[in-house]
């Protein structure tokens, strides 16, 4: 129930990034609500093509694929406030990150996966919506070189996993895993925390051509 | 059996264009039956795979996949030809268009999804080979920001869910939805309707970074 | 057994390349070991989701997605050294090439699908892996313009189909097109084989737009 209206408010706020990002590229109203989808609903819809888990949760229940759709629309009347209050929006989408990591862990813990697999259906299930979202525009995607967001999704995927797997009820886990989560996303995006980088240039004229010719 | 010899027409044609994208990239034969094939049955396949209706078309009927990779390979032969000729695909086009929609709303009333899903599916059968093409090919995906394509899948998907719905027989839903689709597209090439754009910069200096990172 | 200690050193040596190439677009650890098991493990994803093949290999047996992600943080510290020994990667890249495709034709035999879909299943294992990781790379797919590389694996794939067909013994059937693959596509590295091109350009002022616009 907590969840449900957590999720509700996470791909809303979601849905109005992708279609942020969709004004930046120009596209129509179709675009904007395909990008919205696809930011919103798209982390889950790849984690349960994955994991084989059918229905897919907008199929079953397209009031959501409708929130998002609409939610998309409606930011291209009121983008410029949309940005005032951006903050609102980082935090927003913090607790919609770790809301769906959890739904995620709880996804694959009921398909009864192994531990591994849990941690990163909670990994896909936040991060896939915006990877998504920048391929389809066309950018480099944020979450392979900013802040801490993929590792903030495995932190909270693996703390929901170990307190349900030492029996803590589940309402404490839920409630525990989102106030830490929350608080370590706006921590890094706060103190600019990150992955280290790997930043790898080829020296010298020796182009590895054979090398780069791998797919 | 229309129905049938239509998607025939209709996957060759959009193969045949998706020839002539991967051409403009300069790819190899394998890149342009690759990039022929995703464009001709990549929608139906993206549709199959997010409703979880296995097995793919084109793996049950294996036909319909060579035909793609040959019309690819033919498109490379007479490629100057086909430019010539380009009124006459924006026509088969547009009736691929409409012939991929019902296929899509069909096979999800067979499966018997909500109206939503069944009109997404329309439009996910119609739209994602494209899509897929300018991905691949590394091109702002055309239709999230040109005439009206989406939205007469949409449409289209609609009028076949509702008069089915209403019980027409199938012939005469088909025939109708066929021409009422193929009417709207080509008028929309034609005179240039199209959604409105939703176009965002962002203002002044303050850029929101926070936001912007929000994967 | 023999099949499968040549997949981890496959797999291996794939989520390394794919990491070079994370760490030439300054990804941090957490898009390092995205695209490492992207460019590993992706083309059987790929191949299982197209055939509706669940569980997906590494969900079934997480320990390959750890040593993908393992193997891609690991070249971070010995990315110098990786590129000195691009030759052996080059061989190892190879070798992953046949193996991926042999795995990939006999899950789909063992789904007793058709001739052309196991041929297809072998390709996609062995060239989807290396797609995915340059289309997260926002690189054009080398496999679409380089060396025979998809070419080496439709000919593993019907080679191992129509041995096994002909009732050929597994362990010579395998062998032998380990062999023949790894050579014809090492042949085609040194002497720079390659599939013809297709050079598409438009000629003149005629722009045929609506013919671009067809999505």
């Amino acid at each position: 129930m907590l969840l449900t209206t957590l999720y509700i408010i996470g791909i809303t706020a979601e849905a109005m990034t992708g279609a942020l990002a969709a004004g930046k590229r120009h596209m129509d109203w179709f675009g904007v609500m395909l990008v919205a989808s696809a930011t919103a609903i798209g982390g889950g819809t790849v984690r349960d093509i994955l994991l084989g888990h059918y229905p897919l949760g907008w199929v079953a229940n397209p009031q959501y694929l409708a929130i998002t759709c609409l939610a998309g629309l409606f930011t291209t009347m009121v983008a410029p406030q949309v940005v005032r209050f951006h903050k609102v929006f980082v935090l927003l989408d913090s607790l919609g990150l770790i809301v769906f990591s959890i739904i995620g862990c709880r996804v694959a813990m009921d398909m009864e996966l192994s531990p591994l697999i849990c941690i990163v259906a909670a990994v896909v299930t936040g991060v896939f919506g915006g990877l998504l979202r920048d391929l389809i525009c066309r950018r480099t995607p944020m979450v392979l070189h900013k802040e801490l967001y993929a590792s903030v999704a495995f932190m909270a995927g693996g703390m929901y996993y170990a307190m349900m797997y030492f029996a803590v009820p589940e309402t404490i886990t839920t409630i525990a895993t989102l106030v830490v989560g929350f608080t370590v996303r706006v921590a890094a995006v706060q103190f600019g925390w990150r992955l280290p980088i790997f930043k790898f240039e080829e020296v010298g004229k020796v182009e590895p051509k054979e090398l780069d010719s791998q797919p």
